[in-house]
């Protein structure tokens, strides 16, 4: 977990490897953020009990899940709890919110009185903290959050067999932890680097972290509390897996045992600074030093973490290790430059990643090519599932068409990793071997106008991992790589062990990858790509294909909003001439490119097309477009809570000018479109001649 | 004026002459912008007038300005008015209100209740628009605004031989126009381009301009309502030119022509949205295309303009006519790309060069090297005056002591205009010639710590041309190049004829320029420049120049603030630290530069020390740094109110925190602390190994 004794033992691993004279980099080197972190207190441990009408305890939630093997007992293990939940005692009448929106209590206050009330809650559907920020305002006194077994273990419920560590279904204890905070980066600085001596707001000013006292809870003990409860029945879509009826409560049936009684929150945390480190390595370009690929993944964990984050950093090592291998060999070394960064305090906010976005914000902008991330490079064995920029589906697309999906784990395990590119990958005869893109397209796939039947690359919208602060805050041209379940087969909102305890290697070997072969895929994979944009002389980013999303997104627009927009006068025809603006000068750049002979251009011919691409994301940056979304500048990726496929801006404006009716509203429809068409406009400009 | 039929003859003039076969650019075109305007009513003057208690005008302002050559009796001469003063009819006794300061304000309010009065001020001291927002909140009914002889004439006020056409000097009833609103770019489409579609803010939203009526009248008119003013003597430093004492009022003596009289404002003003264009040429650069030097000048005047801005424009013609002979004889063509503008509608804001800035916003901050501005190009005849970013000192110097100053018109009038740099200028026999340099040390100078005595480069902390949104709002290293009058010999705010009806080209060719060598030197000085930026292997700008001037701030900063600073236990030692690692960062990058041979580098590696150069001040741009100061970015550059050379954000918001004593505003201090800190730190680390 951050900045404990462990973090510091994997900060000296990565060094080490970094370091290590014949497969480390260039250069290695530790950077350190003061930041406001959130723990609970070991000496008392939060309590959730249930007290009956006389004061009595008739039932206490588990404080620690149930151990199933050693790493379950380590006193490492931290109590589950909610970062940045306030401490506090509350106690109420225990009511059921279903996911904790705001459409949530709304619903449940039509029929319960909330005040003073203890809500239970589960996971999915709004953002952690979000539950608690959503329910302060009906007055409800604090909140539980647990993993319902429908959203995590397709039914499956008893440990006696079924659940881990006889399968990768979440055990009745288990208890998802997390950060309950609205915005990413250090709390206290916003916008700034939290260095030693930065500024500070004062604690109580920070906003999107609960108001109220939550803790997550295992759903062995939700069980005990949604059956038991009064009241009305919950709507149908509120049901979860248990085999007794949600109801809403408030408090409990008086034919239960817990008849009269209250639920009791008695919540520890404390916030406290903290010294978190990234690790940074990197590896100087030969031809363009100053051209940064940066490959990130976390270095921090809840509590073992093998999944989450150490599949994906033992894909970050292993890349190190063979690039690192050539580079100290002689043998190779990129055309431009690799930065390696294990971020610190990911798991609190992608605390590392934004701070050091926010320190060298300049030089990161004017040289950063590409970021690549790869966080939890394995959910499942699947398929390969990656996101990222249009711009990268087709350097994504060479990639996977190159590596091969191995089956058979010994003879994989015996072939270098040297994904598939420095020596083309060749079957080993008696092997069945697919390529990792043709398996991709199996699982998930749309038809592209302009290319067919292609693997559906995601869109990075959110702030999910340490991409946000990139693609967010900096615009800058960003994927994300994994390896997932088949969602067709399972309906888990995420691997069932998630920010538990039995996040473990014996779990992750087992029951997620097998013999490892979905890590070598994505490293493969994601080792390709970074080879393909630090080396390559023209840069593999294209535009054309930037185009055909944001047709889409106008194709959707047109369809969603044309009619009433034309009624309240707002043109959506810029809009349209924007679009047509960019791809005719996508198709332009895209000409120039095919015109050149580009290995015999001047290198500054070839700098120039590299920089309208390397820059394009740029192009979309207004610092000014989402005063109330923390460090959201890019005006085609910013989060929405529309739920809609276009352009984020335009979408959450038009539902709330729709919901409103106000003119004001309206007015801020016509502003986001004309934030939206300038962007568009001005990203278009940097595609056509320079000059 | 801007958008008048006079406006589109010179658009059609900067058109026909760009677009010369033999004498013009590459290419030339106009992009027009749909802009916020504010006139007078031509059917319907605006009225100043003295109305006694029976209601008989006993005093009318006069309409327009005395002729004296045909010029002033051009039907197209505007009436002098407040551009985006409000239309609106007032009446009251009137006061003197010194400068329309807040303090003013403020003294004033002791003596006099202000409520209902007509304020008298004079130019200076205050923007114009402040001289009305700052009195609206003590109920002042209207403004007037006039230029005391005391500011502007060197005490003399008789057009009886002494005033214009007879010398330099304003006549009496000489009224400088101007805009009176408040921040820079259209008002309606604020950090958006004013395209026809464009979303704009309602205009009652508008901040900044006049909310009361303010109409500028000529001194003339102002000597007879202020030496008939009643009440106490005004303080000392309130006293102007007059040969009375300015008393404050309210209301005029009874023993005066206007006893219990009231001055009435009658102001027909409207606003309006109107086509206003910038005419663009280029040359394309031969080697980076994708570097722009943009040089620019405005078209717009409120009159004739001989000077303001018509000196500018003849720099700028000839400047393009020499190159684009050159291109055009396929003799020379820059390595980077030139941008020649002529911007429209400056006077009203400088929006012809804000909605560009705004339209192109991430292609002019990727590719832009410099931007040099030439407005009024001559104030006067004693000494180049120059200001910009530190870094441009250098190349500025270098280029005044390449260039001659001609001290006979017809000699230089025969030497071929190339700016002292394709051939270097040689003096006449007989003819004695200093350079610009010289001359310019002569006038102007201080003593820097590395280089000794040297010409005084001003900063440019302000609004006061088209230079200003390159700077604040783009980061892009700009300088701004004039001509001027000896300061010793003469105290004017600025030449007497600025926004008059008398500036004239018998004005200019008589009084400020005569043999226009002035003109000359600007031209020479400022393309000299131009081509050494435009052309130089490596980009002449310096960094270790910028160090010094941080260092300057510093050593400000702490003698003004450290003490109170320990005091509020906010420590400057990061500040310390950033500007000591800048000045180390500078200090490497020349030793780089230094020890390399560029002509022999590899083409990316001087690409490299360009970009470096080129993005240093892009460096400083913080977009929320100054939440209240319209589309000021720059951290080091930004406009204060605390009149202090040093860091603008630490000044003002330790002015603020000093007044007040609160401990909120202590903590805004620590904030601009940490941002600017955290500025200075980014920018040292673009200036060392790229990785």
């Amino acid at each position: 977990m951050a900045t404990t004794a462990g973090d510091e033992r994997t900060v000296q691993l990565m060094l080490k490897r970094w370091q290590d004279p014949e497969t480390g980099l260039d250069r290695a080197w530790r950077e350190e953020y003061l930041v406001y972190l959130s723990f609970p207190d070991p000496k008392k441990p939060n309590k959730v009990t249930v007290v009956g009408p006389s004061g009595d305890v008739l039932h206490a939630i588990r404080e620690k899940e149930k151990p199933y093997t050693a790493e379950q007992e380590d006193p490492e293990v931290v109590q589950p709890y909610a970062a940045y939940s306030p401490a506090g005692h509350a106690k109420g009448k225990l009511v059921y919110a279903n996911q904790g929106t705001p459409s949530d209590y709304e619903r449940l206050n039509q029929t319960v009185d909330l005040a003073g009330t203890i809500a239970i809650t589960r996971y999915g559907g709004a953002g952690r903290g979000a539950k608690a920020v959503n329910a302060a305002p009906y007055g409800v006194a604090g909140v539980l959050v647990y993993t319902d077994p429908r959203d995590i273990n397709d039914g499956v419920t008893s440990d006696a067999g079924e659940t881990y560590p006889h399968s990768w279904y979440l055990p009745p204890s288990g208890v998802e932890r997390g950060s309950f905070n609205g915005q990413f980066g250090d709390l206290l600085t916003p916008y700034l680097a939290a260095k030693e001596d930065t500024y500070r707001i004062p604690a109580e000013n920070v906003t999107g972290i609960p108001p109220i006292p939550i803790q997550p809870i295992g759903y062995e003990d939700a069980y005990v509390l949604i059956c038991a409860l009064d009241g009305d029945a919950a709507p149908q879509n509120w049901q979860g897996g248990f085999n007794c009826t949600y109801n809403l409560g408030p408090g409990f049936k008086p034919t239960s045992a817990f008849s009269a009684s209250d639920v009791q929150m008695d919540i520890f945390n404390y916030e406290e600074k903290r010294n978190s480190s990234n690790v940074m390595g990197v590896i100087r370009g030969s031809v363009e030093p100053d051209r940064y690929v940066i490959y990130g993944n976390h270095r921090d964990s809840w509590v073992h973490g093998a999944i989450d984050p150490s599949s994906g950093t033992s894909v970050m090592l292993e890349l190190s290790r063979v690039l690192g291998r050539l580079v100290k060999q002689g043998k190779w070394r990129p055309r431009r430059s690799i930065i390696f960064s294990s971020w610190g305090a990911e798991e609190f906010g992608l605390i590392g990643s934004a701070e050091y976005t926010e320190q060298y914000f300049t030089k990161l902008s004017e040289r950063t090519v590409a970021y690549i991330n790869v966080d939890i490079a394995v959910f499942g064995g699947a398929t390969l599932s990656a996101a990222g920029m249009p711009s990268v589906q087709n350097v994504i697309f060479t990639a996977a068409k190159q590596v091969n999906r191995h089956k058979a784990p010994h003879a994989a395990a015996a072939e270098p990793l040297t994904f598939g590119l420095f020596a083309p990958q060749v079957a080993a005869p008696g092997r069945v071997s697919t390529s990792v893109y043709e398996n991709w397209l199996r699982f998930s796939n749309r038809t592209s106008p302009a290319l067919g039947l292609i693997p559906r690359l995601g869109h990075i919208t959110g702030a999910g991992s340490d991409y946000a602060a990139f693609v967010h805050y900096l615009g800058i041209t960003a994927m994300d790589f994994s390896h997932a379940y088949d969602r067709t087969k399972s309906s888990a909102r995420t691997y069932p062990a998630y920010h538990t305890a039995y996040d473990t290697f014996d779990y992750a070997s087992r029951f997620i990858d097998p013999g490892f072969l979905s890590h070598q895929a994505v490293a493969r994979t994601a080792g390709n790509v970074l080879i393909r944009v630090a080396d390559s002389l023209l840069l593999p980013l294209n535009c054309s294909d930037y185009a055909e999303t944001l047709e889409q997104y106008l194709t959707t627009a047109e369809s969603l909003y044309q009619e009433q927009l034309s009624a309240q006068k707002i043109p959506m025809e810029p809009l349209k001439r924007a679009v047509a603006n960019f791809r005719s000068a996508a198709s332009h750049l895209d000409r120039v490119i095919g015109a050149s002979d580009l290995k015999n251009e001047t290198p500054l011919k070839v700098r120039r097309i590299n920089d309208q691409l390397m820059l394009l994301d740029r192009a979309f940056l207004n610092p000014l477009a989402f005063p109330e979304k923390y460090a959201y500048r890019h005006v085609i990726w910013a989060s929405s809570s529309a739920g809609q496929p276009t352009f984020p801006g335009l979408a959450d404006a038009y539902a709330q000018a729709e919901s409103s009716g106000q003119s004001r509203d309206w007015e801020r429809v016509h502003y986001q479109l004309s934030v939206l068409t300038q962007s568009i406009d001005g990203a278009a400009q940097t595609l056509v001649d320079v000059i």
